[in-house]
């Protein structure tokens, strides 16, 4: 049996290229004691990928050359010397950008697949739907009546920052890139207000739907649109940065938001949000989410593509802002 | 009796210019019941004044253009038609840049004169000060063992911050622009390490004393100092941003720190200190300060000009970074 692995042949200095993605084939080695074989059917397409590809170590270390793209990926164990993950069950985690790993189960997890289907576990009951929640609950401290403004709404962690806001009674606002999106984040999300940043002033619509300033600023664009948003804060502000897609492109001339010294005279602070500091409390979340989404409180999206062949075009696509809803490659 | 009074009568775009300022002399108006004179002996030169002289409400309105230059200055009462302040007693407060001044009372405080000099009650027993101590206490949180990185640090703010840090069992580190105020530092305040940033490199030098990272930066200056900074943070570091003197004379230009995702990565939070919003607890914290001052526990120095004919000179020095100690100007 053979294994098909997305590789990292070189780091990007700016956007990524195909160049900097291999492929090979290889076989499938036997099995020691305590290890287990998945199929993996579908892999989560994430931003922070994209950091993954540079040298060094920031949260996490930086993928070696030569070596299987990492990648929170979802399937079937289909051998296993290790009693805790038995054939048959479905397991999440990173294995990798490829169609088979090889795991002893550490950093693994069994996902329940009759009551939610297996995308999700990569998304909203995964690691985009745990930085969503505490990020949210943890950082933001949402009261009710808070005004929250969401960069990104329309991904994965944005809409559903949105809908946990909505449940705690917040007013929501949140800016996406197409007036689909918009749409589908008033429509779909329950979101108070959308500002489409690409036809629209945003800092004059947050004027004009945050009147008395914006108490949460939930990011995951940076740039301008952080520095906008920093002029828009409400006294007692917390400003939660979650990612900067705008700038991870050229991470050597990171644009920093002119606008810091608004988090002083708001009385506010800037803090962030590193999902895996939450880890053990991830089960407990992703029941809480299933909850709201057996209620009809959480909306899903997702966004799949089939084939590890097209992994360099569906990862551009979230650098580009071209999926909508959840990225999702099938394997 | 005339008063002398300095004013506003222009706004700087970029440095402060000669021209931006007038001065003038009036007849002083008899006191209304409930009011007091007050001959000022000393003002306080604040690096915020740069900010006050701009249009606009920031923490504080915008100086109006022809009035009176806002001031912490302190002084005699020398008439009075108001029970609280009797003619003879000592009073600070932001009576402006003026020879007299008439106050109703409010936001001013009665200071002893027997105890510590007058000019201490504008400088480490005065808003900066009370900067310092709020600022490290209530936003820093420092632990014993942290280590605390200020810059500025040869300023009232900046030396007090250390002193305060010292005496919570802190690593101290402050960088300062010139050998003798980093001597100062060491020799007079205690200080661990110094970095003469007009010579030394911040960056290797923070990674040569706190090669854990810092626990705490105590931010007076912004821009690059900032930024290193950053890039050099403990986990679980508090920033404090108390000034920005850095970036004063090019507001519309602000450099934003590139590396604010340092913070989330770091989890920590950026904040800021408003030592307005303490105002009520200025009194406790003043004489826990002035204890520590009679223990030789707190070092004051002060850079003392004369006469308000030197208004604009003496303000620019602290632009400049030309004062050493905190700076006061005499009437």
């Amino acid at each position: 049996m053979t294994n098909t692995i997305v590789t990292l042949e070189s780091r990007p200095t700016g956007a990524i290229q195909e160049s900097n993605f291999g492929m090979k084939t290889e076989e499938i080695r036997e099995l020691n004691d305590g290890e287990f074989l998945v199929a993996i059917e579908a892999l989560s397409m994430d931003p922070a990928i994209r950091g993954w590809m540079n040298a060094g170590t920031t949260y996490i270390k930086g993928i070696e050359l030569g070596t299987v793209m990492r990648s929170f990926s979802a399937g079937k164990v289909i051998q296993s010397k290790n009693d805790a993950f038995k054939v048959g069950d479905y397991v999440e985690g990173m294995l990798g950008a490829q169609s088979h790993a090889i795991s002893d189960g550490s950093g693994m997890r069994i996902i329940d697949v009759s009551k939610s289907k297996l995308t999700h576990h990569l998304g909203v009951l995964g690691m985009p739907g745990m930085t969503a929640y505490f990020g949210l609950l943890r950082r933001g401290e949402p009261k009710a009546g808070d005004v929250i403004y969401i960069s990104a709404a329309s991904g994965v962690v944005g809409s559903t920052v949105g809908q946990i806001a909505k449940i705690k009674g917040c007013t929501v606002i949140g800016s996406a890139g197409s007036d689909a999106k918009c749409k589908f984040l008033i429509d779909e999300c329950g979101f108070d207000y959308t500002i489409n940043y690409k036809t629209e002033n945003l800092d004059a619509k947050l004027k004009e739907y945050a009147p008395n300033g914006i108490h949460i600023f939930y990011d995951n664009v940076g740039g301008d649109t952080l520095n906008t948003a920093l002029a828009n804060l409400a006294q007692g502000a917390r400003v939660v940065i979650c990612g900067a897609i705008s700038q991870y492109n050229d991470m050597a001339n990171i644009q920093g938001p002119a606008n810091y010294m608004k988090i002083v005279t708001a009385r506010g602070y800037m803090t962030g949000i590193i999902v895996f500091d939450f880890v053990k409390e991830w089960p407990a979340a992703a029941n809480e989410i299933a909850g709201w989404i057996a209620d009809g409180k959480i909306n899903v999206k997702e966004h799949i593509v089939e084939s590890l062949e097209n992994y360099f075009s569906t990862l551009q696509m979230l650098y580009t802002g071209e999926n909508f809803g959840k990225l999702i490659l099938t394997v």
